[in-house]
Order: C-alpha cells, then sequence, then structure tokens
C-alpha cells in the first residue's frame, strides 16, 4: 500500500529556537522529518547545535542573522526566543510551524499519540468564523456544523491565518501564578478548536503556533525582548495582539485550540519574574491600546497595516515608556528586512 | 452521614413548557426532585398533563395565562414553546433553569450521569471573563487559571448572568441542515464553559439554559411564535441576541459549554422549515442590527435597556416586515406585565 503523504510536506517549514542539543525532535522524528526545519541559534555563536540524524534542517545563528540583516539585525532580539521571528522571515514556504525545544508529544484520551502538526495544518487550511460564534465550535469539523440561528450568509467563513495549539501538564502561566500554583498541571483535554471572534484579543503563547506566512507573515514579529531590553516573555503575546487586530481588520481568521502538545519543563519563576514584571504593568495599557486600534481603510496589506500600527505605538505607547519608542522603531526595521528577504511581495507593500 | 443539601434549592425554579405528560422527569429525578417546578402547558388547555409522583410543581395552562395577564396575554405565544417565558415571569426565585422534555440526562465520557443543574448552578455562581479570551477557557474551573499575557486588571471579571449548556445526540440544526444531514449526531464531549467575549453575538437554544433572573430575567422574553405568528424556531434565537446586546452593555457575562443534556428526538424537518423559513431570511437583516445595536448610557436597568431595543425594533426592522412591528410591540406589553408580576423591582423600571 501507498504511503500517504505528509499534508503540504513541501509548503511548510518548521521554525525551532534552541540553545540547546535538540534531541527533542527524536520523539517528532515520525511527524516531523519530512518537513524542512528552520533552527534559530540563539545566545553563544560558537556553541554547537547537536540535531540528530535524518532531519533536513538550516541553522541560524547570531552571525548568520547578523550577516545577513547588518544592520537590521538590531530588529531581532537576542537571548531571549523571540529570535524565533528571524525563521519566519528566512523561511520560503508558504507555512510555518513553530515548536520551543521543551515541547513533547501529547496524547489524547485514548492514549494515542498527537500530530499536532497535522492538527495546525488542518486548521489552517479550514476557514475561520470571526463574525459569530458557533456553540458546537469548529463548523468544519467531522460531526459538527454549524447550529441553527446562524446566518447562512457568514457560512462560508473566511481564511484562516493563524493556528494557536494549547498544551498539557506545564500551563502556560505568567510569574506571579507559577508562585501561586506551583504544582498546578492542565490534564484537561478539551477537544475543540475554535475561532477568536473579531473584535476579541486573546494571550497568544509561542510554544506551539502556526500561520500562514503569506497571510499574516510580516505581522508575526516577536518585539525585542531578552539581552539589552527591559523585559521578556512578551514576544508571543505583542505578536499576538499585533497579528489579531491586523487579522481583524483585514477579514482573516485565528483559531485556538487543538492540537495539544506536551510541555515538559516549568521555567524558573523567579527568573520568570523579573522578566515579566515591566510587562505585567505595561499591559494594562497595551490591552486597552490594542481594544482601541483603528486601522483606515487604505491599509490593505499586512504590511501596510502593521507600519500604521508601528506609528500608533510610536504616539500611544511611547509616553507609557521609551522602550515602545524603541519597539515602534523595531517594527519598521522588521518589515523593512522582512520586504528585502521576500522581494515577491510587491515593492508597495501589498502582500501576494 | 449528612447529605449535602442541593444548590440554591430555594432559589432556584425550573421551568419546563410540554403538551404531553412528564414522564421524562423520571431520568431527572435524582436531580431535579429538590427543586420546584413551573409546567408551562402549551395547546389545548383541557388535556391533563400527567407529572411523576413527588415533584413539587405548579402548572399553568393558557386560561391560567390569560386569567393572569388579561388582555398582556397576547405577548404570550401560544402553540409553540416560547410560550416557556411565561414561567420566567410568574417565578419569584432568583435563579431559572429551562430544559425541553425531550431532552434526556447525559454521560460524561467516564458514563457517570451528568447533573445538568449542578453545572449551570456552577457556571452561574462564579465569573465571567467577556473582554479578553483565556485559552484554556474558564478560568475559575479547578486546574485552570488565567494564562500568561492576561490582564490582571481584568481577572476578576463580571457577574454571569446566563449559563448555556449543550446537547449530545441530536444536534440543533435549522432545517435545511436536518435535511442535508439527517444522519448526524453530536458525539463530541467537549469539557470545556467559556464566557462569549463582548461584542460577539450566539446562537442561543432554549432546550438546555439557566441565567439569574434578577439580573437579565426582564430580556428573558421569546418573542411571538406560532399560533397566528409567520415564523416559529427562533423564539430562543431572538432572546439571546437581546440579552447579548444587554448583558454586553450592562457589563454582565454569557456563558457556553458544559453542561450536556441527551437529545432524544430530531423534530421533523419539514415542518420546521416552514417555521423557521421566513427566519433563515430575516436573520440576515436581525444580526447586523443586533451587531449595530447602540444603548445609551442612561439605559441603566434591563427593563430600560429593552425597552430601547423595541424601539430600535420598530425603527429598523419594521421595514423588513410588519411582523417586527407587532413584535416591538410585544416586548413593551412583556416588560408592562413583568413588572406587574414583579413589584419589587422599582417602578421606574430600576432592577433590584
Amino acid at each position: 500500500m501507498a504511503k500517504a503523504s505528509p499534508l503540504l510536506k513541501d509548503e511548510l517549514d518548521i521554525v525551532i529556537p534552541t540553545i540547546r542539543n535538540l534531541d527533542f525532535l527524536e520523539m517528532w522524528r515520525p511527524f516531523f522529518e519530512p518537513y524542512h526545519l528552520i533552527i534559530v541559534q540563539d545566545g553563544d555563536p560558537s556553541k554547537v547545535i547537536k540535531v540528530p540524524e535524518g532531519f533536513d534542517y538550516e541553522l541560524y545563528n547570531r552571525n548568520d542573522i547578523n550577516k545577513i540583516l547588518g544592520p537590521k539585525a538590531s530588529c531581532i532580539s537576542f537571548k531571549d526566543s523571540a529570535c524565533r521571528c528571524f525563521g519566519y522571515m528566512v523561511s520560503k514556504k508558504k507555512y510555518i510551524y513553530t515548536i520551543d525545544d521543551d515541547c513533547f508529544v501529547a496524547k489524547d484520551p485514548s492514549g494515542k499519540e498527537i500530530n499536532a502538526l497535522e492538527q495546525h495544518i488542518k486548521n489552517l487550511l479550514c476557514p475561520s468564523t470571526p463574525f459569530f460564534f458557533n456553540t458546537l465550535y469548529d463548523p468544519y469539523r467531522d460531526g459538527a456544523d454549524f447550529v441553527r440561528g446562524y446566518p447562512f450568509s457568514l457560512r462560508e467563513g473566511v481564511p484562516t491565518a493563524v493556528s494557536h495549539g494549547l498544551w498539557l501538564n506545564i500551563p502556560d502561566y505568567d510569574a506571579p501564578t507559577q508562585l501561586v500554583k506551583p504544582l498546578e498541571r492542565n490534564t484537561r483535554y478539551v477537544d475543540a478548536v475554535m475561532t477568536i471572534p473579531k473584535g476579541t484579543l486573546f494571550p497568544m503563547c509561542g510554544m506551539n503556533l502556526a500561520f500562514d506566512r503569506e497571510l499574516i507573515g510580516p505581522a508575526m514579529y516577536f518585539g525585542l525582548m531578552g539581552d539589552g531590553q527591559p523585559i521578556g516573555r512578551y514576544d508571543d503575546m505583542w505578536a499576538g495582539w499585533c497579528i489579531k487586530v491586523i487579522c481583524d481588520h483585514l477579514g482573516m481568521g485565528v483559531k485556538t485550540g487543538l492540537p495539544y502538545i506536551w510541555h515538559s519543563k516549568a521555567s524558573n519563576p523567579f527568573v520568570n519574574l523579573k522578566k515579566e514584571y515591566k510587562g505585567i504593568y505595561w499591559q494594562e495599557e497595551l490591552i486597552p491600546f490594542f481594544q482601541s486600534v483603528a486601522l483606515p481603510k487604505d491599509c490593505n496589506s499586512v504590511q501596510k497595516c502593521y507600519l500604521q500600527l508601528s506609528k500608533q505605538v510610536k504616539a500611544k505607547l511611547g509616553k507609557v515608556d521609551d522602550y515602545f519608542n524603541k519597539l515602534a522603531d523595531a517594527m519598521i526595521t522588521w518589515i523593512e528586512a522582512w520586504d528585502e528577504l521576500n522581494p515577491s511581495t510587491t515593492p508597495n507593500g501589498t502582500s501576494k
């Protein structure tokens, strides 16, 4: 019998930020081996990262990033997993899946190993429904549909730009919650995928995330974190708020739910607190900002939306802290670097 | 050992609309027997409805409704389960649970019978989080919390006004979907409760629904359906759209998800199509209407919001069909009748 070819084999890159040998890939071998990996090595570039035999990959360390981007490398974080977004930029594929190196294969309630990537691809390849909530969740799944009262004109849905997966075992808590509930583990397998409604923000975690580069890539910037920056652990959050307002504006969907991965290792809550404490304070201003962002009609591409957003960040968040002025500038640098490495998008920033 | 007293035993009424003997209650006996039932008998008032021994109930048929409400009885539907809202009005309790007589006790994946009422009460007694999505769903459940990136200022949540439960087995599909997928059954147990975000509408099904009468009761009007009306099967939908915009305006929450009941009997899709077809057409206008409803700031009670909504229904939907003029008038009559039967709410329509 012929084996089914893995979905989107030649159209998807797996991006992994790391500072260590990638032994965790052994567990993922049956699912990841057919795909190309982009490894973004953080920290000391002289360290040699071992990748298990048989995987097809390219690896970039800080020296490579500096060489490729020149002065624009300033927009890529160092000593923080935010550096992963460099991988999104150098990919030439339509889809990205990104995963952390402390994430293992989870099992569903029947004990079967979950092919997280396959579920993400399913999520991305079927539409989203951001304009009206479906009480049976994803209406496109087998055994589900739109329920009574769901307007027929909305049943075609919109293209899905982002698929946000979840984690069993160690939950993605902030430092204060980690400190208060050190033993809490997520054991609840919720068998659902759903669209996050238009106008609603969510906390996007970068450890198990897939997206359509062509639809939303230029907005998937993980900001300035880590070395030399006053903040950490807000890279994926920042990206999540940016992509959500842009998806809402451009009529694209963001899904959350399945697939689960097994998150193995709780990070140190004391270290996290140091990284997070400014973010915990700032986010009280960031959320109202993102909730009230209005993008003008002529922002009809992701790039245009993102540059407009950077302007508003400078205008409205610059007074919260000078960090946001630097971040707004880095957002522009990111778009310039993106367009340089991705010339197939038209020069005036209209995506394909 | 002392048995734990059932939750909210003296503060909740169970409202059941029916045209037949209530044998289905046998299955619910362990869960419903401690509570008071309000049975709203639809159709021929001379028919005697048998209620199994041991249940504490009051029963209203059409003659009773006419006697109690006089000319205002015109706002209560006849020959349609929309008549159930009369039970909400005559209740003197803080909470209502309403269930259809073709709904049986469902089992969770471990095979345990689900106490639907207990889960609804849990949903109503803990807050909602309409302003920001939590990717681990209800943050107040055991084993869950707010995830990283969730603003701390929003973690107290807001009072929960409505708990919308789901159905295993027969899904709540409209007639066209029933016709296309006659054999589809909902077998997916999704172990989640979530808040429907602010600004998002949903299709509220009335067959397994609980709410806080004091918070939202006067908006839980199921409209004009059935006998003499051009439409059916939109009673709960209408109520759902009304309560959602009012909850959004007043800062209250609506939850959906658990608990499941077992929906045993598919209704006739041909009959349903006849009832629904105008609604299927009209809802394409209704959804944009409800999505754009703006309630002024001085609407600071449910009654005031509801009367304001009736004005807007007349002004904006009256031209879709004259039915909406009648419905707008019935909405006013409903509030008048509610206030008459519930004088503890202050005369100017400010709820307790």
